[in-house]
Formats: C-alpha cells, sequence, structure tokens
C-alpha cells in the first residue's frame, strides 16, 4: 500500500513544492489549509489551484472560528511591514508573526495523519530566507516530532510521526531552482501578505518580506515570475 | 494586573475542578471548550454552566470542522465499551482514545494565550485514574510546555509558558475531596461518554469507563453524586 503524508499546504510556493516533493518520494499526499482570518485569504484560491493541479488524494480546509491568533499584521488591524532591508529580517520577530500558528497547524495535521494512518507530516519551513520565526527554527520542529510521539497512540506503539522538511536549509533561490527541476507551475502560487484585487484580478504588493523574498528568489535564480504585481 | 490562565474546560468533574483551584490561585480564567464532533456533546452545556457559575473572565467554544478525529468510538460509530474491569483500564488504550486530542487542545489554548498575554495553560489530565490515553501522562505534558516554549514568539524572549496540571497524580477521590473543600457543586458537570436524552433530562449510563471512575471516586470520598444515572 502507498504510503500516506499530510501536506500543510498554504498556497505559497514553498508549500507547492513540498507537495511536489513528497510526490516524487512516492507517497499518497493528503493536504491541509486553513481559514484562520488572515488577511490574505486570497491565498486559499491558489491552494485549491495546487491541489488541484498537483492532484493530491484529499484536500481539507480548516476552518479556525475562535479569534485565538491576536496582534498580528496578518490578522489585525495592524499594517504589513514594507520594504523592508531582507538583511535585518531573521534577527528579531516581525509583528506578521502570528501566535504558536505552526505548532497548531501542526497539530491539525498530527490527529488527521493519525485518523487515516499517515506518519509522515510535510512543511515548509525554512530557516535561511526566512522572517525569523521561532516556529519556523529546527529546534521548534524537532520538539514537535518528540511531542507528537508521546501524545499519540501510533507514536506508543512505535509507528513514528516524523515532521519532514525538505526546505528548512534551502535558500529561496535553491526551493524555487528545486521546484523547476521538478515541473513546478509558481503560476499557481501565492505569497504576499497583503495582496491587491483590482477588477478581479490579483496583484501582489511587491513590497511585504514575503514578496521580497520570493523577487529575490526568482531573481537569483534567473528564472520568471509570473504572477501580477502591483506596477510601482 | 492580575495573572491570566487559559482552562481547558470539557464540563467535566475534573476541569470544572482545576478552574476553582486556578481561580484559589489567584489567575483571571479564560475557560476553552471544543465542539469535535464528540457524541456527548451534552457536555458543553455543562461547560457553559460551569464558566456561569464559577465566574470565567471569558469561554470560548472551539468548533474544529474538519473530520480530523477518526476510529475513535467517542466520535465515530463504534460502541463505547461499558462494565469493563476499571483494574485493567489503563494497561491498554481504549478505543476511547481520540488521536492526538489533547495536543490539538492544548495547541489552541496556547496560541489564545499567547494573543491574551497568559502564560499559564490549566487541564485536568490524570495520570492514576485514568484510561491509559498516551496523552495525559506527565512525560507529553513537559514535552508539550518544552516546544510551546521553542514555538512562540514569547517563549523565545522568555514569558515561559506553562501547563499547569494539578489533578495529574491525584486518585478520582482526592480531585472530588479537593473540589468539595472549594465549595464546587458537581451536579454542574458531566463524564458519561454514552449520555441518553429522555424527555429532555440527562442521564448517564453508569457503565463506561467515564462513569465507573466517577462513581468509584465519589464512593470512595464518601460524597454523593447528584447526577442522574440511568436506572440499571
Amino acid at each position: 500500500m502507498q504510503k500516506k503524508a499530510i501536506i500543510l499546504l498554504s498556497g505559497g510556493l514553498d508549500s507547492a513544492t513540498i507537495l511536489e516533493i513528497a510526490k516524487k518520494d512516492g507517497y499518497e499526499c493528503h493536504a491541509l489549509s486553513f481559514s484562520y482570518g488572515q488577511k490574505h485569504e486570497v491565498e486559499l484560491e491558489y491552494a485549491k489551484k495546487i491541489a488541484n493541479t498537483q492532484n493530491v488524494a484529499s484536500h481539507n480546509i480548516a476552518k479556525i472560528d475562535v479569534k485565538i491568533f491576536n496582534n498580528s499584521s496578518l490578522t489585525d488591524n495592524i499594517a504589513v511591514p514594507k520594504n523592508q532591508d531582507l538583511e535585518s529580517a531573521g534577527q528579531q520577530i516581525p509583528n506578521t508573526y502570528v501566535p504558536a500558528r505552526n505548532n497548531l497547524f501542526l497539530s491539525y495535521a498530527l490527529s488527521l495523519a493519525e485518523s487515516i494512518g499517515a506518519y509522515d507530516i510535510f512543511i515548509g519551513v525554512n530557516a535561511v530566507d526566512y522572517s525569523g520565526y521561532p516556529d519556523c527554527r529546527p529546534e521548534f520542529i524537532k520538539a514537535f516530532e518528540n511531542t507528537a510521539n508521546l501524545a499519540t497512540k501510533a507514536g506508543v506503539e512505535n509507528n513514528k510521526f516524523k515532521i519532514q522538511t525538505p526546505l528548512i536549509f534551502l535558500s529561496k533561490k535553491e526551493i524555487i531552482e528545486a521546484g523547476f527541476k521538478l515541473g513546478l507551475d509558481y503560476s499557481n502560487t501565492h505569497s504576499c501578505y497583503d495582496p491587491i484585487v483590482k477588477d478581479k484580478e490579483i496583484y501582489s504588493c511587491g513590497e511585504c518580506d514575503s514578496c521580497q523574498l520570493r523577487l529575490k528568489g526568482f531573481s537569483e535564480a534567473k528564472k520568471i515570475d509570473k504572477i501580477q504585481y502591483l506596477p510601482k
């Protein structure tokens, strides 16, 4: 029987890449996305596109209905920082940090995994070209994996859960190169934290950390980014 | 300012007790309950009663809308075991186990805690008179706490989260005695996994593990349990 995996699918470039990596590794892929009051909820439309075009076995979108994510510029009435110096990104935790979000997303994935008999959970965290979030660091991932195996029947019975983070030590350039090698079409992905919808078209701002990291990655990989950016 | 705590409130005897303990310890208490497709969802009515009568600062009920909890007799069409030998309970994981549930509940609580500036999370797990669930063990709680402090901005900035488990080493008898000393009215609590509603009255089965542990606890504490049980 084909081994199963849960793929945390945000609709972004990283998660589209890990889905393709998991497929190449022979997994039956079950995608999981979240509606959590993010301003850039448009990313879920991209998650659906990715799930369809990349042929997942199932795609669930979990709605987090209680307002548990406060004081973040991704969910609250706080401005998303623009045109920041990328060099300084990663040195302090920005206001785009969402409280313990990856821990909650992985916890959902863990329950779904144990329910369907999957022991691998893929998450596209990255500790190189990233914004300094604590829940993207290898030490967090390791601790979560340890907790997962203590929390569960499967863990106790020695069917060990693994949190797979194939991108964790790659630069954005390397991630994009890996995706192109796998034949990925990144025009189905969305990265912007603060997108603008105009005449039913979605424009990325080009100025938030996430856009800047994406643009830098494409530029360094010498590839063309086909998504639409707001004209400067 | 009064320190804040999140209280995981199921509507059961244990969670009513930890809420009272947290209040006595001086916390401003924010209760959190879950609607997760449990057959005994009636427990949420009791959670509301407890939240009201025990004066919490807020009470949220989070709905887990994606079916992530499979193969459990608490959520699926599987019979809840009755009249089991309590001595053998705890030696193997019963089918009332819900996949990685406490890990998910604690993860919700963690995000809410960081959002509102609470650093203590109370959960009524018990490793004495319990059913052998992996996610009630001290080693799981310790691992979760460690993960919580790696996952979060507050953890990185040294505002340490603590998972408070005041009941973990108490017998059911001792829990009930502690509750009575705090003046708790356990008629507002619900323990049965398989309750029956008849003429708008709720009857506990008296035969599932949870009922048996409750009845044994009241009997050993020489207290009267005022909730209604199905006549044998």
